[in-house]
């Protein structure tokens, strides 16, 4: 839809494709689509509201091979293709049987994120913050940070030709400094800890009118990109949903726009609107929204999180309560995992497919393997694991408990007696 | 084609595809498909001929976003993508606008080959390489290494369910050990240099008739998986082989496959076959091939390497003499460059694109811009660069060179202030 915003002193054009308004998630009120995240009238998140029309298959299947191929379902420009900015998505989806074999499953497909611009699914949501920041008239792309998403961020504004301000806690690891600073725009290390981070954010915000924060003032636009990982499952796997689908929990905003996809592929008649369940997967040293399911409850307890999964380390997940209601109206479950299996997950699926993640992805395959163990995943069903980051960016996890099987002298002999023969 | 190979106890029919020879580079003398690499007539290489009959672009079109939709040209089983291997390449073509300008140059293409399930190049040759050692008979994968193919190896090994056998130099950094061990195969240290380690593989390779080194007793197919470079290449371009190409040298494999995929494609009639330059990049601290080409000769004079840009640090390269054939004719150039132009050259492609690559892409777009400089390459023609592997494996490059703008305690004032608002 094309609007006019009036909020800068010239009015802009805006053009955010099939988008036309914001609405409440709790009571449904509607407003008019602006870089806002919270209802003024209920005070719950903002969500982006559509008018599809008519969506084919060969519209999507003509596209380019990157998320921009599902621009009709995304509040993107319709010209957004053309416009500098990452190219994320298009990426694996592996058949995996040899995991399948290990977990018990008959059939697995691991959706492998890892093969985007920066390696992680954040460059899915980051590439959407941005097509609608610019329509929005922002100038800076920002965001609050502690790995993967300072990172995106970076990245795509370098790409663009926009100034990036990334916020980041200065104890952070040299690894995730380098990573983010290498796309030299302003990084700034802040001398606190997370939550203080964020929270300058916030003010940040208020304060400069041409920053977008992209998980804070541009958020309902951002979080729609994580819908093009359902859209490319269902695409992948020939236009249908998978019975099964076992999803990461950190905000969870992934998780629900994950079942908000394939919903949508459904009402638009691109897929069959066949029934699927969604599972959740959250590390025990922070899975408030995992104990929130065991116990029945509908909101979400915050903790302190203590876990090495620190992509997952959310200690008050804005989306808990909307998690608890896809999990329960899909028929799906949560699940928690201790560190240990964390690292066991990221093993057994290195070993088994060959695919190395972070450890989101190990407690997504170690939950994966408890939801078998304790008979909430169907091992009948076909079941996709969502993949979302890289090892490369958590070698910490693995450091000291992998390493060559034996040190030898340079000798053909001593090589072959190592590995017994 | 099917041949039956009788070198094995049991004789066993071997389906390369369009693969139905082996030729030597220099006299050319042609001998059946076997696992051998160097031709017993004349000593020099052996090369895969084919007959590929008809190739329409819609048998490529057809299939899968990866290496294996170019399966008829090349020498692996025509069912190849229904059994367990990786799935490289599909990976992203990037228009570089932001890079052209800050080079010099009217039209640039990166193409961006972190995508990769290991992140290099490495994984589209490893993955020809355990095809045509599966129709061989071999049960084991390895190589020698020190970095991006022992990634690759230990991950397409683990994918296929294939033991691996690695070998390294035992005073490898931390993070290439870690990379390579997590996909749990056979990584063996040893106490010696690189070279060391490649005469040992050379040895081994002729004492265990089940091990397939991929770059030596395999290597003739092995390499043929670079030409999926220039296949994608071109195809993404819309059918069109583009004018320039800048390509790192390490032993020279991959910059004279390319050359023979364009070739190929313009044999074929799936492109035009238009006219087009090979250039060649490397680091000056391991710059034989680019010695000999500046001197006029056709021979290469082996060194000792001593550059950061250690994926490309091959003081003897193979294909050397055969690279220098390729710019010849052409008409394209090689060029090297001082580390400190590589870190340049890493530094500059992130902040312009938002690609962090590892030093041979520093090598690549540094050379481009020395050549852009010298009058070598025509800023008027349009310029395709290869960046083959990730920045994440060589964090060391950038280290102590990048960091955060600033350090400032948690207030927002003291983040305007320390941007210069």
């Amino acid at each position: 839809m094309t609007v006019t915003l009036g909020t800068t002193s010239a009015s802009k054009t805006v053009d955010l494709g099939p988008a036309v308004e914001l609405v409440s998630k709790e009571e449904g009120h509607r407003q008019p689509l602006a870089p806002e995240f919270v209802s003024a009238e209920d005070f719950s998140p903002l969500e982006v509201a559509y008018d599809f029309g008519r969506v084919r298959r060969e519209d999507i299947e003509g596209g380019p091979n990157n998320i921009w191929r599902y621009k009709k379902l995304l509040p993107v420009p319709s010209n957004v293709e053309e416009i500098p900015n990452t190219e994320p998505g298009g990426t694996r989806l592996v058949r995996a049987d040899r995991l399948a074999k290990a977990l018990g499953l008959k059939r697995v497909w691991v959706k492998d994120d890892t093969g985007n611009p920066t390696h992680s699914f954040k460059d899915r949501v980051v590439a959407v913050a941005l097509a609608a920041a610019r329509e929005f008239g922002f100038e800076v792309l920002a965001c609050p940070s502690t790995g993967n998403l300072a990172n995106a961020v970076a990245a795509a504004a370098a790409r663009a030709g926009w100034q990036s301000v990334v916020l980041i806690p200065k104890t952070l690891e040299r690894a995730k400094i380098l990573t983010t600073a290498v796309y030299d725009g302003a990084l700034i290390a802040v001398d606190g800890n997370y939550d203080d981070v964020n929270r300058l954010a916030t003010e940040l915000a208020a304060e400069h009118a041409s920053w977008a924060f992209v998980n804070v003032n541009v958020r309902p636009y951002y979080s729609e990109g994580s819908k093009t990982l359902a859209f490319e499952v269902a695409e992948q796997l020939g236009w249908r949903i998978p019975e099964q689908i076992v999803v990461p929990i950190a905000s969870g905003s992934q998780l629900t726009k994950v079942d908000k996809g394939f919903r949508e592929l459904g009402q638009l008649g691109l897929v069959e609107a066949s029934p699927y369940k969604v599972f959740g997967a959250q590390a025990t040293g922070c899975s408030p929204v995992s104990a929130a399911f065991r116990a029945g409850h509908d909101v979400v307890q915050p903790v302190k999180p203590d876990t090495i999964a620190r992509s997952l380390a959310i200690g008050n997940p804005a989306d808990g309560p909307y998690v608890l209601d896809v999990v329960n109206r899909t028929g799906g479950a949560i699940e928690d995992v201790s560190d240990e299996e964390v690292v066991e997950g990221i093993r057994l699926l290195a070993r088994t497919e060959g695919i190395f993640t972070e450890t989101a992805g190990g407690v997504t395959v170690a939950t994966a393997k408890k939801l078998v163990e304790t008979g909430k995943l169907d091992p009948d069903a076909e079941t996709v694991l969502l993949i979302t980051g890289d090892g490369l960016k958590t070698l910490d996890a693995v450091e000291g408990r992998i390493g060559p099987k034996a040190t030898v002298p340079p000798s053909a002999e001593a090589v072959s007696k190592a590995l017994g023969f």
